[in-house]
């Protein structure tokens, strides 16, 4: 791990108890020394959940794990290991996800299924399980209501922050709080997940409603983020309601009364996905790509894409230059319709190209100036249609190439 | 231009001259100083011409001038400048097109329409047209037929070493001979075509069966390889036929005789295609991805080629860590069927991964003395039918930020 923080961290919220929830780390000692590097987290009994994971035709046994485990729409605990993946790992890996819930459904009270395991870290390592078992009784011995910092620290790897978000919602016309944890740094390109993200509210939420909420959510945030192209084999978003709230019945189908809880519930797991980026590997610029224009917002989402993922375009925002000429290359690359000589680009505000070539008197003088700051914002009109989309990345730097070039040594 | 040649490079090979094609490279001082920047391929009369060109949505002014010169199928003359792509320049874009046509053709003594216009380097500047066109009548006065290593040379933007191919071939028992330039070293990820390639035989062969050759043949070589993922807008690849050769009559559709040189064609052009991946910006490894057991073929290269961009895979490699798990994890973003508990993974020909997990006893010795070579190949069977395909990329280094951090500047 780079002892280094990344120049774009945001400092961790204020982060109060939340009913139903109890967490805490512990030291188990997979692959990390002096550190933590397990959690659990206990959940108030009738806890509803709802999951999303990685698109990746090689989930780890985790994932296979908690989707399983989802079809009860029931949580009691939660239990995530760093430093291992556990993924690739045949046989020994689903056993190890088994003993995991196992031990911790004996210490919490509740059926091994309603336990959900996460790990993130090595890819095709044994995850020793005896050292993550003999670690749980204590750990759970010590479990907190205020442990939300603690658990965003130790669910860390290649991380250089912690992240967590809050938000305080209505339902009924009683409030209702939204915290969530997360980490990710490295391998993000989700798609209908990330890496791994845990959001628990003390709202009472049947699971249907609240798979439909998480969903939406995830479209416009983790799924809206890209470091690396790499789409991880671990990505999971939980999302928890503990329905220790004392607010009206929300019927299986969530609907009108959702909607503040939907809003504050986006603005959560988009605080969250913004955070992985601004840790993205190596990153020193925090970059939004506005796409408008476009025959679909489908079409605006994927040109973003291109241009996000771009080698030449991460590298050039690296070296603070507005090499507005690989847009266009990654615009062009995106396979969606686009017309040269309908395209136009801004940077920082600055438009540079319009109607198939420089604007007439552009003057890159402020331009070169955003450039130099570590908020950098794209915007690309494709004159097309009316679908717009944003993705938000990072640039490619040497640090990534430090970080990957030597990690499992 | 970084002066450091490629670990990788390959000398030239000896060039000798091809009937109906005369060349020769100049100082047009279009960006750089103290190198050519201007080549001139001048064709005998009769010449057929075939051609791929770029997927990229917004191609260059040169792209759009050459698809419609091919329409007529034949070509007397190629003019290509380096260090400015005439890439998003508008109407003076095609104007320079025009101009730099209709000057070479004055000199020929040919249409317009039969001059082929090329240009790689900065996208969205203006190329200064005057500076081409003055001087283009003492380049034209100085061709020579043994100028095919000037005409490598001077074609070059980024590239660290010129790249070039040839090979005789037997049509109906007369020997003829094919003779290719290209150059490419980042913007690396061809899709029908790839950089800027010519190629030329002596051969006398109707377009229409040139066509089929060159598009076939590129299928596995140019579309067969990737830099950095990003496809570009100038992608390139010309095909002419001087006719200068004493062979029987080649139908229109080419046909049976013409095996032999389909079969050197295909050499030539994967000798390029490769040449320009051991000049990918930065690298230090030449890579092999093998992948069989796919569904289709088609399959199995999309699988080789997201192993072939993952930055995590490529960065592994230039830390000469054989990280099979990225390589899991590359398979399973794909998109494409996979099993991971189907899966088997090889580095230098010893299988590491299989069957869902590493092989019993595996040894990381040979694989370790595998990865600290300049060859890397990498097998990844998937189980699952008789499809197979194979990719060529490089490692991802700092020397790729380097040069991408400030190509412009």
């Amino acid at each position: 791990m780079d002892a280094k923080i990344s120049p774009l961290a945001l400092p961790l919220p204020e982060l109060p108890p939340l009913a139903g929830v109890r967490l805490g780390a512990a030291e188990a000692g997979i692959r990390y020394r002096n550190r933590t590097d397990l959690v659990l987290l206990e959940l108030a009994p009738g806890t509803t959940a709802a999951g999303v994971f990685t698109t990746n035709r090689c989930p780890g046994a985790p994932v296979d794990w908690c989707r399983a485990a989802l079809a009860g729409g029931r949580a009691r605990a939660v239990v995530v290991n760093a430093g291992n993946a556990n993924v690739f790992t045949g046989k020994a890996g689903r056993d190890t996800c088994a003993a995991t819930a196992a031990a911790a459904a004996k210490l919490v009270g509740c059926p091994a299924k309603q336990v959900f395991v996460a790990s993130t870290g090595v890819i095709g390592e044994v995850l020793p399980v005896d050292k993550l078992t003999a670690a749980l009784p204590a750990l759970h011995a010590n479990l907190r209501d205020d442990g939300w910092e603690e658990a965003a620290r130790g669910i860390m790897t290649t991380d250089t922050f912690p992240k967590a978000a809050t938000r305080v919602a209505t339902i009924g016309g009683v409030d209702v709080r939204i915290t969530g944890i997360a980490k990710g740094s490295g391998m993000i390109a989700p798609d209908m997940a990330t890496m791994l993200c845990f959001i628990a509210t003390d709202a009472k939420i049947p699971a249907p409603a609240l798979d439909k909420l998480l969903r939406r959510g995830v479209a416009g945030s983790f799924n809206a983020t890209t470091v690396d192209s790499d789409t991880s084999t671990s990505d999971t978003v939980l999302l928890f309601a503990t329905g220790q709230a004392r607010h009206a019945r929300v019927p299986a189908e969530g609907g009108r009364m959702l909607a503040d809880f939907a809003a504050k519930l986006n603005e959560v797991l988009r605080d969250l996905a913004l955070a992985v980026v601004r840790d993205g590997e190596g990153a020193t610029k925090f970059v939004r790509i506005d796409v408008t224009g476009a025959v679909t917002a489908r079409s605006a989402k994927r040109v973003a894409m291109a241009i996000a993922n771009s080698p030449l375009v991460k590298t050039a925002i690296a070296g603070e230059d507005a090499n507005w000429g690989r847009i266009v290359m990654a615009v062009g690359k995106a396979g969606e319709p686009a017309d040269r000589d309908k395209l136009s680009i801004a940077v920082g505000g600055v438009w540079m190209a319009k109607d198939g070539g420089v604007v007439p008197g552009y003057d890159e003088t402020p331009v070169v100036a955003h450039m130099k700051g570590r908020e950098i914002g794209i915007t690309v009109d494709l004159g097309l249609g009316r679908g717009s989309g944003t993705v938000w990345t990072c640039d490619l730097t040497h640090g990534y190439i430090d970080i990957n070039g030597s990690y499992r040594s």
